[in-house]
């Protein structure tokens, strides 16, 4: 049985020398190095770090796994979602699934493959619970009782955009955007919405459809060839907040003087565009930190954490009339 | 000296399961896994596999290191680079540095010891030339020349847009935006617009400042505060751009109108806001593709791979005047 001290005699240096090696830790002369690592090969000495590391499948990798990293929402949380793990030492491994299932899964094995300690996933799509018990943090869904879920309260956000509406004279309400193939989180900013406007006592139609991201345009031209009436609108997301405005625009119709509009997510961190959106703003920094923290807390006490719902903010923006 | 037969003999397993389990690859039963790691222990057997790693440090990472992910043209650039390297089932480390130099050495750092097999690099810091013979590719910036550099060109989109300017009226041109503290390749964007400028015979002033990422709009005021005539500008951004357009507006000057301006970048990638800008436009799909191109292609071969200038395109949206 070898040991690192026949590994140090081989290679005539320290045993110090030899755990900087192994352990990558710390200065050694690239001479110094490879004479070492001929020894451990030499010797089949077996390290300790790489007997754990295969046996325990430890690294400092934490996996992402988002739709597109091209979206504001998504640049934004994974911005500080690398951030927070850099304070701890980890390293991010990003994932862009392009919304398809079979990506998120090629990429899920390709992360456990890759020995990672934890993944932090948003997934819109019917994603199977895996049979792993790597620590997991799901953003906007539940996948599993097993993995700790993190979402911004979208119940309270579909309350208060109904509110604001109606407190600003509207009377008949849209809820319009894009639909996941599966229930999410996100669906409870339609039902709130729904369930708040019946509490006040004023109309709601429903227009959503299951496309891409990005893909807004398309689903506002379908609806607005339905020519159903509405005068104040919540959407899924800001984009289609834009986008419904643009294209109401083009009939002649002008916001918010003949119709208003409040977007979700809060996209908008410059206001050099127009129009800047009233918006439900989603709590992007603390939903990125707060996912860190209980992945890491969970990679090291598997039986810590529970699930988080973090408060929106409502902003006003220029696309919704003064309180009447 | 142990051998791989023995430690299949000790776990009770066959040669091809002992190396599905070393090697990572096909399936395995977990406690059969468990079994083989244990013999592997027991034997101090040093896999083949391990040992080639810890010499040649091969793995299937890449390292990402760039301003901020929280940005429209780092965030495209980043969704193209990790999607090209996916193709190849390279795996990506995303490293946002904030523009700080020390940030910037500590990832550089943080990726060797993770042994990753290259790194992209988007640095605008005085980067000290690194002693190590990674593959390394640097955008917009030339560090070493050990190292292949992919940029947009700069300076023909400078000089399209001071042609375009001068074409529409314009005979007071202004090169506005953030300069970096060292030279890249982003400032043969103000030196062909002042050249071209020059041999137009219109006049050309600069005002730079160097700032961070997203802080437009104070460096407008310190322009603005000067009194500067000028009846067509070049930004170095579109952000710049847009905030000029804002700064401009709440002076009572509109765009195109009393002046026009162009941007660079190509960040809208949708036209549901106003200004749509007119804009020197990055192909930032192309030179994400081709970093990872010319990256795997040194990772294969190091004598492999030249330097690539890719052109860019000019669009007109509505911030300048029709040719007059």
């Amino acid at each position: 049985m070898q040991t690192i001290k026949e590994v140090a005699k081989m290679a005539g240096v320290g045993l110090g020398t030899v755990s900087r090696v192994l352990n990558d830790s710390g200065y050694v002369k690239e001479s110094t190095r490879q004479k070492v690592l001929a020894a451990v090969e030499a010797l089949h000495y077996v390290p300790n770090d790489v007997a754990r590391n295969l046996r325990h499948q430890s690294t400092r990798f934490v996996g992402l796994i988002i739709p597109t990293i091209w979206h504001p929402f998504f640049s934004k949380l994974a911005y500080f979602i690398e951030q927070e793990l850099y304070l701890s030492d980890y390293k991010m491994l990003l994932c862009n699934t392009e919304q398809a299932l079979d990506k998120e899964l090629r990429y899920f094995e390709m992360l456990q493959k890759s020995q990672v300690a934890g993944i932090i996933m948003i997934s819109y799509n019917d994603f199977p619970e895996p049979q792993s018990d790597l620590p997991i943090v799901t953003i906007d869904r539940i996948i599993s009782p097993r993995f700790l879920h993190v979402s911004a309260d979208n119940s309270h956000g579909g309350e208060l955009a109904a509110e604001a509406l109606v407190q600003r004279g509207c009377r008949k309400l849209l809820f319009l955007g894009s639909a996941s193939p599966v229930p999410t989180e996100v669906d409870n900013r339609r039902e709130a919405f729904v369930r708040k406007a019946r509490e006040l006592g004023v109309s709601c139609t429903v227009y959503e459809e299951t496309v891409l991201l990005k893909q807004e345009m398309p689903v506002i031209q379908n609806f607005l060839a339905q020519d159903i009436p509405f005068d104040g609108a919540l959407t899924s997301s800001d984009l289609f907040a834009a986008a419904l405005i643009k294209a109401m625009g083009e009939k002649g119709r002008a916001c918010p003087d003949d119709f208003q509009v409040i977007g979700f997510d809060g996209i908008q961190d410059n206001h050099y565009f127009k129009p800047i959106l009233a918006t439900i703003r989603q709590p992007v920094e603390k939903m990125a930190r707060k996912s860190v923290e209980i992945l890491l807390g969970k990679i090291n006490n598997p039986t810590s954490g529970e699930d988080t719902i973090i408060d929106i903010e409502f902003f006003a923006g220029e696309t919704i009339k003064p309180i009447i």
